[in-house]
């Protein structure tokens, strides 16, 4: 049986002053504890990357048109995305799954086809999905990260795609964390002050439709089919013991509903960044989360988990790697 | 030539919103501008641990004995420091430099002798070293850069091993920063409270012994020969354009000594981590510095320059492996 008090004293053992690792003895300890090795492991990662459209940009939630989505579908694998950068500079592999696309895509070997629909409804007007929609995203994302954790996935990173989606996860986060909506919306992917109000505008009338807060029809009334995925991803590791690395403002939505859903898969979830999104500092602090990072980062894909990932690698090697201060001294080494 | 303006617009061009990737872009920059490349590159990777004693610890600055630098040095010959285990997670070589250790070392394919001397004279009695060893420090800290950038090195990552060191990184700060003595003084590799009066109240003796505030005079006099050696190594890099990751307090010390003796050389400092020893917030704000993590980190060893490389090889990896903006949309990619 692996215990935190156990590998605590192991630490503390170590041939350095106690504590001095501060946060990375911490991640170690909650790896050590996820896989229930007192040697965790991350050298095989795979970063999922969901993808999926939102009938919310019908009414201007975003600065970009929901091509966009596919367009970046077709970067990430064509592996000219910023995600594929980062995953390169890690070693990590990635797999794009299609959630909910608006656009019937051609076939690729590292492209997924778990399409429910083709994007959400506009959940300013309707819910965005129906129950179960809702229930086949929950658990298509459960298999896919069963599957890459078959595949000898030792952690998994989730990433996402997809237009409007920052509004989405604002009325997520609004209802789920809660707090108030106008605390819960931000620039997005790069909306400027005026942009600001139309797209709170907007999220308020979709509010208003439903006073919903049980987290699956919260989930059903204000989508993503994306994040609807991701969510299930975490309940998928969950039951295989495997850590999940959240990445930023739609992720850590996407977690929120996970959590709200099944609290105890909170354990599994290691959160890789302050998002420079207005609302995620509060969502983060909602799930008693404090992050690994703190760049500035606002992209999404999976890259500020990317760029965590490096960190849990080397809480891993802090756990099985390092001599004992007994040893050193004695000259056993 | 390569230009900052040149660098923004690249990657205002690429296929995410421009700014999304906060401190990663301007980190970017900084590595293309130092290397001189609009590909900068950080696989190859060094991390130089210098090693020495410090008389300071005769009167009582340090929770452990001197003896224990030499065992730490045995240790990270071995592979079985932390500074091992997470230069192999991340993929980088070590060098072990004896810069000053109180023993003759046995020799090892993996240490290099530059020993000035046996440690330093006591700070507290009179100064740490004479003019020639200041000297001879320096240019042997910069050989070691010159060396391993030689051997292929594209960033070097400072290290240091040295029982007492804190202790004289603290005056350095003290005269060079400048700040208040106590502001400079922390617990070190482990002092609680009760041990932190009697080491400051050395180093108030030892402040009091000289009232240097020249660069050179203020290193001859507090020491140590790892910091003066560590200070010159940035001197090396920075001839040859190659970045220099700072890890903590005493890695800061040395380059706070190094950028007062040639400020021009800032620019190849990449600082690392914000360490949980007291005085390091207020030294990195001396220099203007941002680092890129904060985990409460105070080990040494160059732990927390290793732990931030992988953020560099990202850096790098945006810059020459992302789509721009008008391909994707053009379907060119």
């Amino acid at each position: 049986m692996i215990t935190e008090a156990g590998l605590r004293a192991h630490l503390d053992a170590q041939a350095r002053p106690p504590g001095s690792l501060g946060r990375i003895e911490d991640l170690a300890v909650r790896l050590a504890l996820i896989q229930q090795s007192a040697t965790p492991r991350a050298n095989a990662l795979t970063l999922l990357v969901f993808a999926g459209d939102h009938g919310l940009t019908e009414d201007g939630v975003s600065r970009y048109p929901s091509a966009v989505t596919q367009a970046m579908v077709a970067t990430l694998l064509a592996g000219k995305a910023t995600a594929n950068a980062f995953a390169r500079a890690v070693g990590a592999e990635v797999a794009v799954v299609d959630a909910g696309v608006d656009a019937d895509l051609p076939g690729h070997p590292a492209l997924v086809d778990a399409k429910v629909r083709k994007g959400t409804h506009n959940a300013a007007r309707e819910p965005a999905m129906t129950q179960d929609e809702v229930a086949l995203a929950l658990s298509r994302g459960a298999e896919q990260a069963a599957v890459a954790i078959d595949r000898g996935a030792e952690v998994i990173v989730l990433g996402e795609m997809g237009i409007g989606n920052s509004a989405s996860a604002a009325l997520l986060m609004h209802r789920l964390a809660p707090a108030p909506l106008a605390d819960c919306v931000g620039a997005g992917a790069g909306h400027d002050a005026a942009g600001l109000a139309p797209k709170l505008a907007v999220l308020t009338r979709a509010a208003h439709r439903s006073d919903a807060t049980d987290p699956l029809e919260v989930l059903r009334q204000f989508g993503g089919l994306e994040i609807a995925m991701m969510a299930g991803a975490i309940h998928g590791a969950a039951e295989r013991r495997t850590p999940v690395v959240v990445d930023g403002f739609i992720c850590t939505a996407a977690a929120l509903v996970a959590i709200r859903l099944r609290p105890e898969v909170r354990d599994v979830c290691v959160f890789a960044h302050r998002s420079a999104e207005a609302g995620h500092d509060r969502m983060l602090k909602a799930l008693g989360a404090e992050p690994l990072l703190d760049l500035g980062l606002r992209l999404g894909e999976g890259t500020g988990g990317l760029l965590a990932l490096p960190l849990l690698r080397s809480a891993c090697a802090l756990l099985s790697e390092v001599a004992s201060l007994d040893d050193v001294l004695a000259g056993r080494i």
